[in-house]
């Protein structure tokens, strides 16, 4: 078991101290449970503030559960939902969306994480035909799973597409903190005012602790998700808990603080690695994400100093995440092991 | 919004201070996500120093989780499940065993929460029928919902009942802390060592925030279990969160006094009312719960102070909850409005 | 293995020569697959004829398809289905409702399989709680399990009960054709006119080979029931040979006449019977049906010649349904063996 | 509405006349509902002369209700399942492999519907890692969606591949007999001789009327089927109605006869048009299905005169399944026009 340091995963940070304050500060005396309490009431109202006034919110603990309940609110068992390939929803959910949902997924191929319009032309078929599941949903992650971001026009596009085809579109949040921070633009400007239908906003991964959201731009369609969320056994008795860790996310602008140093952190490594000649970054570092392929022989000798995934065994393709607590020593150190390890390979 | 001090439940009250301080004490440093971290390793060897070292712990944020994920892992979804008509898994989970997991809850009628194998026995048939629903699981809880307690005995009797017809014997043992304080007995003896197969031991209840957890008993049923968390939206990623309520609960044994402080305090109450000619006690008072039967003019008045929940309209039956936080003042106020309203009454 | 004459079901019988032959007629050339063919339109002309002609109606294969689906459609994974303890949908569909609709199924005690309004009252709680599964549907079966009917008031009554809660009436007509030859209404009268909004519609039980429908009364919830049958595995492919079977059953009031001779041979069963002391008939004799005590040493010897099922064991109670081709031969045979096996006792 | 010939699908033709006569005779006198009699047992023994004495048939009504419960029984919610992105399970089904099983359907591209080892190696990861749906089932086709087959070495390769990774091999057979008939082989030869654990055997498609079945090669695999099919609807009650089918079939050899004559009938038509300069054959003719590309133009003339399928509208792909009431005289018109068509263009 390890203890150390690491670029595996932005989940594998800890949570911002503030969080942890808030929680002992909401921990006062006797409120109502099950989120009737002055402090969901609190958090609600923030989320408003960045997401606009009719953003209906509804907290819950795990990312994977914002989008298997996004799911089951916009769409039908009958209905397909479309993803990248490499969407969580798609490949690190073990089915679940399937097995709450009965819904079909159908991932498809993008190379960089990022659905176009064009990408799904051919999947727009069958519409009324009883043998085939009915395009339903459009699932796009902003950041993708491959670091890469989604241009606010994009959105656009995308939302404007699943429209045409009464699809609902969904974004899985997950790293929203991230894209918005990279992209200099509110967490409304590139969600709801973009076309967004149904939002998971996730906090877990930019500095809280478990704390994730199921954010709906269009009131039908949140109408019976509280029932969804019971069903999906997300719902906190001491809610107050879940509130308060977004309370602290979003006072002070902790939510963006955190993502702009994980994005800087991020292009600090970049910068420190992009031009040696036995490394190919693989993908756009636009977010808190690095891809890239190096010599195969120094990656467990790496592993075994700084802890992160191989992304692609077969290409030697690694994924390096940054998140908010990483340090310019971490950079500093890895980049001395890494040139070490390559000049010695 | 009330943000008073009431008996509604014990997940009004907040958090021990330890809860809270321990998630600081782990929030340091980088660990691997998912439970592959020292804080879960260590909080599992807690589990096992209770309930035996062929305990195998999965931790889980809610109550309803841990309750609809035994069942998933327990049975088929041609399996019907006996419990209590009061049970939580039957009146206060929204169907979500259903949904997940596809099985058949059949209601027991029980007056006081308890199920006895003579109430079972109409049931013992179809067996290999296939048009009837497959007797695969009993499910009891432990305190029952209506603050009553099973005796080692009674469970090792529906043990050997439940085993006899080839079933899986499931405790929902929300509140299995205030029973084990009752009954001054340890937390293995009434439930491994009773013949309980499944186990959902929660935390919430007694002091922690938000920490669930369901515990195997026999290794064979746990075999595929952390497929169906995943799929049940209930892996935490930054684990050591929910890791760190469990070890602050099992230090110094905070479980246990917090839940003899809650049974206490309910006894407190007990004895300050049980003699008043207006109020009839309906259940027996054994944990943290007092049901009552008081003037139903009244009850609104008393809650107007005091939250609390209607048990049953019609007779006027009030539920009250005490819980680790609960203090003498708190009885002594509750006792003076009580009298005061059933004078004026 | 038996194939000895007996009144153990309704579907013990075969299929009226009619329903061969009108398969045989449609047994020409290519039609287009999935009902969109000309004796699929033949059929849904004739049931419009029978019930409606706003009525909507989808075929499926079994009695059991038909209630499941239904409800699939009909309401959500978070609604609760309160039916009678006795309901086919309770205990003989082996769990199904649950496991493709996720809904609770709430059992009623009624004694003689009929509901009541003021059985449904302690029910109508926790409306807008989401702990609850919420009312959603209220099914029925006319006849019931028991061969008892409802009165077409009767049935008024559920209706108006039902949508003044928001919930949507189903009723489960396996035996609808005997109900409306007992009671000498159209089948519409019954239905539609009294305020079902789902109807599964059967002809099975009524001399058909495989071939049940349900029949919507109300567009709105028939919207996206094609996915639902198709997800359902229900969609006949060669579907005029389903087609056919309600054709030949509507042709010349097959199903009356069925119906009628059915409910007349158990009348004729009862006549014979009623007045012998050691048998106690314990359900009014409305439609097919009977249930009657007898004393438990003759059964499995009665068994011997003729097919039957015993209802409760406990009491030495026994069902005999009569069906389409029950001879008078067939009921004098039987009350001949009862009769000398009552004498030898 | 067409009531014309074509070569839509096989499953536009009628059923053989050998069957309704099948019908007629079985429909004698009482038996004993859901399976337990002599028809079926015969059926039964017919199945186990032709696969093996120890296969293990089921009936059920459709094939989709096949291949649905085959994943049932095979997998687990959390296993996923490889198929071809062409199969019937991913993109005929509605998602009611998903809705039913809870399993993430994987499709694999393969160009003319036949999976290969090295297709899924890729995939083979993961194994035992809760984020990722576990590899579980390998489901193919024979024939395949684009009447493509799979040579008996090809299946056993392809089970071996299955077997070491732990999975099942699952094979729908809604076309089998023309897969037995095309390759001179014994239905046992390619399923149970070769490896395949669980078969969808259908005959609809081959001159039934609503029959097809699931055989199990592992008796294991079965044990609780008899309650996954109940759940799944598809447990006839007249069951002496769907045996009598099955009987039919294998009597005198009916499912070869008629295999090989559609067969016949497409080897005719691909000899008629295999020259022509405007047609590409895109596919092996090697079953009873011809997949072709015309020119678009005369495409909708000729639905106009023959009810067919476009397959890819942007290639004007087209797909000609023949069948076993398939005339010389059909084949002849349809050229006839074809030709006819083409030289007008």
């Amino acid at each position: 078991m390890m203890n150390i340091r690491g670029f595996a995963s932005d989940n594998n940070a800890g949570a911002s101290p503030e969080v942890i304050r808030k929680l002992e500060e909401v921990n006062q005396g006797h409120v109502v449970g099950y989120g009737d309490d002055p402090y969901t009431a609190a958090a609600v109202e923030l989320f408003r503030k960045h997401f606009g006034q009719d953003a209906i919110p509804y907290l819950v603990f795990t990312g994977t559960a914002a989008n298997v309940l996004s799911i089951a609110a916009g769409g039908s068992p009958f209905n397909s939902v479309f993803c990248a390939e490499t969407a969580h929803i798609q490949v690190d959910e073990c089915g679940a969306p399937e097995r709450f949902t009965g819904c079909k997924l159908i991932p498809v191929s993008t190379g960089n994480g990022k659905i176009t319009p064009s990408m799904l032309t051919k999947h727009m078929t069958g519409f009324g035909f009883e043998h085939h599941s009915q395009p339903g949903i459009l699932s796009i992650s902003q950041t993708t799973e491959m670091g890469t971001l989604y241009q606010a026009d994009e959105i656009r596009e995308l939302a404007e597409f699943a429209h045409k085809y009464g699809m609902i579109l969904h974004m899985d949040g997950a790293r929203l903190s991230n894209a918005a921070a990279a992209l200099g633009l509110s967490l409304k400007e590139i969600t709801r005012d973009a076309g967004v239908d149904i939002l998971s906003f996730g906090g877990t991964k930019n500095g809280l602790m478990a704390a994730e959201s199921v954010v709906f731009f269009r009131k039908e369609l949140s109408e019976t998700f509280k029932y969804i969320r019971k069903q999906g056994m997300q719902l906190a008795s001491k809610m107050r808990f879940v509130a308060a860790q977004f309370i602290a996310f979003f006072e002070n602008d902790l939510w963006l603080e955190n993502a702009r140093h994980a994005n800087t952190m991020a292009q600090k490594l970049y910068e420190a690695i992009k031009d040696i000649p036995e490394i190919t970054i693989t993908q756009k570092v636009e977010a808190n994400g690095i891809f890239a392929i190096i010599p195969k022989n120094i990656i467990s000798r790496l592993q075994e100093e700084f802890f992160f995934y191989v992304w692609n065994e077969d290409r030697g393709e690694v994924r390096w995440m940054t998140s908010f607590d990483t340090t310019d020593t971490d950079i500093e150190n890895f980049v001395k092991v890494l040139k070490k390890l390559l000049a010695s390979g």
